[in-house]
């Protein structure tokens, strides 16, 4: 087989790799019964989370995006899909959250730049997540935001203003309850 | 070329692998008309179905993550980045459903452990899904909840309560139309 | 080291792997400030937007699902999670738009297919999305939709009607405001 692929070996390339991966999914599922996307068979939750300098206990699945300053503590579960941006000013989440799966927490949005036709800036503002926060799956989080701590976010939640310590709330836009 | 990757002939690496991925892209393109992650390039959606014990004419793309104790049954279409999760006691999901792309189904929560900082338990309950089921882009369904028979769940709708067989439900909590 | 992946040689060659990752993120933190994926650190968003025929300045995430006949203008960004879906006569979208994470747009559904296990066919209409659209986070664009230019969808929302150009819509369904 070549070192280089073209047309002629890439099937061949392909069943080898796939032979390496099926061995990964199979003892993924042996020992952790559960699957995961080729990226999370390759890499370890804790390694990503620590190789962002996030705190100790801290797992971040392989397909998370995340940009500019971010600052996570300790325990905090960090789900497939998610977006943690920090490049408005830095995003700050702290110890035991939970950031469900396909949640997204910014400190910028591109609505005027879009609108102008790239004419006006991009817009940036500082957000804030503190300790024991549940954020549920595929809430989003607006540039700006200061959510305290031990509070609850239901599922497909937007955010846009402050959430105070110890609420609830849910909705689009999220209302407490 | 070395066989081990070092900080110097990382772009020799690189250059090879997109020389492989560009193959299986350009043919993806030519045979489906379709354009998928590296991840989907890599696997096929009949065999990521089966490998987890699904039944005959079910597809799942490479990003799924599937925790614990799930079954599917037969012709059952699961979108991009779902999230099966039968960690919580078991999740069931019949023939013919449509779990659309961004779609989570839980038997389990971490609510109760965020806001006590991890002194309080996971929270767990089953979840069951019939048969010809349509749920709908991002939709939400939370842990305990049965979903009837040929039932239409709206985009980005959060089912926190069981819907019956033949129903359309929509919105954030879903409410039956 | 066996060329052949085997139970026996698997774990070097993980090690070998993610050895050549690590070098890719570490220069990817040092060059922009951020962590990608492993799809993203093997390919380049210009590179993948390009390969679908997209226009110039235009850039899309490497798990962005790309369906038959999708047509988009210059400098148009397109963020991870993403669906766009031209298979049901065709998805058009213009310049300067901003389609964000985990935003799906779609030419068809499956409704009837599911609900009738299979005996009805699939729906299909054509959508159109103009030039300087701010498409929100999570945002569903239902098929047979035309979005006008400068318009705002609001993260969270669902599109299922059509939205004159500059107008601001929020919601599930989105409305007017």
């Amino acid at each position: 087989m070549d070192a280089e692929p073209s047309a002629e070996n890439v099937d061949e390339w392909l069943a080898r790799i796939r032979s390496f991966l099926t061995i990964l999914a199979t003892r993924k599922k042996r020992e952790f019964h559960r699957r995961v996307s080729i990226g999370d068979l390759l890499t370890e939750r804790e390694d990503n989370a620590a190789a962002y300098g996030f705190g100790e206990g801290t797992t971040m699945y392989d397909n998370v995006l995340v940009l500019g300053d971010v600052r996570i503590g300790r325990h905090t579960w960090i789900g497939p899909g998610c977006i943690l941006d920090g490049s408005g000013g830095g995003l700050e989440i702290g110890d035991w959250c939970s950031i469900s799966a396909g949640a997204q927490i910014y400190t910028h949005h591109t609505v005027n730049r879009s609108i102008s036709l790239g004419r006006l800036p991009v817009d940036y503002a500082p957000t804030r997540i503190g300790n024991g926060v549940y954020l549920g799956p595929n809430a989003i989080v607006q540039m700006g935001v200061t959510i305290g701590d031990r509070s609850v976010i239901g599922a497909n939640s937007l955010v846009n203003r402050d959430i105070p310590a110890g609420a609830r709330a849910f909705g689009s836009p999220a209302r407490l309850r």
